[in-house]
């Protein structure tokens, strides 16, 4: 017997009949002996018919108000699917953020959970009952609603997971667990039975969009083990756990992200004196610009070139900031590209094995893909490239580590 | 400068567009210096979607997540209502019933208020916000979601200003007033510009679906006047009042209420024994049926005929029920129709005026309306006619009584 905490995200609830499928699931769940909480998302499409709702009045809706509006959706989810376990005589009751309660700061729309009461909880577990928790909202101190911002139901369910030192934590989705990499570049892409937070978090910042990363921040942080898992067919997903008891059979490689969303830009012939990154990179935050990668390589002839990427929607405004900077720092010139494309090895496995980088570019050189920057770190490679070799370099790549799936082939 | 508590019912609030009209009305107010309270319904329409939501599931949905589902709708409102406020410059805040803390007992989807914690709202007046609340919601005393029933947010409303001491509490609809009949019967019904309590109250259950009982029953014992208005039109609405004050010269009779949802059974030839009378109307209160007049005349011959009128769909039930208990009793037999309807005058003029009684079945003799049955209290006359003549009893006692408007003749 274990205490497992599940998360359903808005497809997984989007209709009265998904919700009776929960119901189900969640059944078999408790039949088989075990205790479960469970966090749930808003029916898919409600909560953008608040926000529509929302907008229709104003174009800057007040925060706090937004949280009242949007923070029904859940409450609407917890109701239905509470009702749907009573009608198959399974003992249930369903909490709003508040009620549980959840309390967070008071950063309405992206609000951070600070403590969890389990006492109602708890009791409810001791009483045989499943307990249905709204996702993604809580309350502040004073007893005003707010919400975690955008897929802060996961959130919510490894939060509870972690104050309720539950055994796992199963994230419900629409795909059946963490991938090598996209199955839609490369068919032979296979599911992982298990990766580390580490991994996972580089995975998914990289744009492998099955988890929010905060939520696994939150679980590595925590030790609570995370399962992705799809929440209409039958499979063990992934395991998201610590490394410890991974096996030493590891591979170097557990996966390829990838990511298109980008574009580069180059100040040329900077002056290399001390302060410069700085001086480069503070109107461009200041602008309110997120910067991924970050180049720079060593000086010759006393400049040097600096080069970042930026998401792909902010290249003309960081192009714009830059030349204004370039000017002022007496650089040479301005350049960029928004037709790259970043791709990603990870693996905690590389950490041992220094060879992990010169196989890579070995793979690109042969297929004639040239690597326009590289940034490396602890348990991942990146490279951009030509955006038009993205599918091709994955693919490469995907093979010479040893990642596709030999199922059927 | 005072301090008003105002209500809107759904279809004040049942677009987007209806919750800016509302926003609009609210600011004269508060630009004319006085202080609002505000209740709200769900959008029209809302509610019912939310309980097809969960009729979908369970054809008995659990009360206690009823109202966690169908409370819902007022927290939509009441967000959409506070961002068109500050939209115009009008500070506001919104709070649910479990927010404010509106304190219900545990009857979840028929909960009766037991208190309300003003300070929250006094703090926020005092800061000069407007304040919303979500109507037809409270929580009990362990923090669970309660409804009040359908038209609760009528309650609300009252219980609002009862506890804050408001100067007034106004109910928008979509009537402009409470009229001295039904205006769809008789077209020369016009607009009371003053009720009493209790003929509000004789005048609601009879029929004028203006407000709800429990409000008004509510507004009297606290005595908060109460006036209804037209949420989109301009005019002073009818205000509902104690009798203190009022002109002398009273007119006799306030206005007509009707009902033709009524059918009526006579138990013939029971015998004239005391208890009989519980013996026939405990089987029928046993079958939940409600009774609305009884009649009883002096018995004749040592056995008497026994009257009462029931909802006209719970006609064929209450015969079932009455021939069982008929037969019991020795009585002769069961009669009944339920093309019958009901016709009150109400006025707490009457009470001095011996001569409306006699006054009113002359008239319907005039019309050769034949009365099947008489009920009075101190404000009221009821009788019984046959169904086909209910209009012209109406129109010809409205004429009578003076009560016609001469404005456009």
């Amino acid at each position: 017997m274990a205490l497992y905490v599940h998360k359903y995200g808005g497809t997984s609830v989007g209709t009265v009949e998904k919700i009776e499928g929960v119901a189900d699931k969640l059944k078999k769940f408790k039949d088989a002996g075990h205790d479960v909480v469970v966090a749930v998302s808003a029916m898919s499409g409600e909560t953008n018919r608040l926000i529509g709702l929302a907008n229709a009045i104003s174009d800057q809706p007040i925060p706090r108000e937004m949280d009242v509006l949007v923070s029904t959706g859940e409450q609407v989810t917890i109701a239905l699917l509470s009702m749907a376990l009573q009608k198959r005589g399974v003992p249930a009751r369903s909490y709003t953020g508040s009620q549980v309660m959840i309390l967070t700061d008071s950063a309405h729309m992206k609000a951070r959970i600070q403590d969890i009461d389990t006492d109602n909880i708890r009791a409810d577990l001791d009483e045989g009952r499943i307990v249905i928790v709204a996702g993604f909202q809580g309350c502040d101190a004073e007893g005003n609603i707010t919400t975690l911002g955008r897929g802060g139901s996961d959130t919510t369910g490894v939060a509870l997971a972690a104050a309720l030192k539950a055994d796992e934590c199963h994230i419900y989705t629409d795909v059946d667990g963490v991938y090598t990499t996209d199955p839609r570049v490369v068919d032979k892409a296979k599911r992982m039975d298990k990766i580390t937070f580490e991994e996972m978090l580089e995975m998914a910042s990289l744009g492998s969009k099955v988890l929010q990363i905060r939520s696994v921040e939150f679980a590595g942080k925590y030790k609570v083990p995370l399962r992705v898992l799809h929440s209409s067919k039958e499979g063990n997903g992934t395991l998201i756990t610590t490394e410890e008891g991974s096996s030493v059979e590891q591979p170097v490689i557990s996966g390829i992200a990838f990511n298109r969303d980008e574009a580069k830009l180059t100040v040329m012939g900077v002056p290399d004196i001390p302060g410069v990154a700085s001086k480069i990179l503070g109107p461009v935050g200041a602008a309110n610009i997120e910067v991924d990668m970050i180049v720079q390589n060593v000086a010759a002839d006393k400049t040097t070139d600096f080069t970042f990427t930026v998401n792909r929607v902010d290249y003309a405004k960081a192009e714009e900031v830059l030349t204004k900077v370039a000017k002022d720092l007496g650089a040479r010139e301005v350049a960029g590209a928004n037709d790259i494309a970043k791709v990603s090895l990870v693996g905690v496995g590389m950490r041992s094995h220094a060879g992990v980088a010169s196989k890579m570019f070995d793979v690109l050189a042969q297929e004639n893909i040239n690597i326009q920057i590289i940034s490396t770190s602890e348990i991942k490679i990146s490279v951009v490239v030509d955006e038009k070799y993205l599918e091709l370099a994955v693919r490469a790549l995907h093979t010479a580590f040893d990642l596709d799936d030999d199922k059927e082939s």
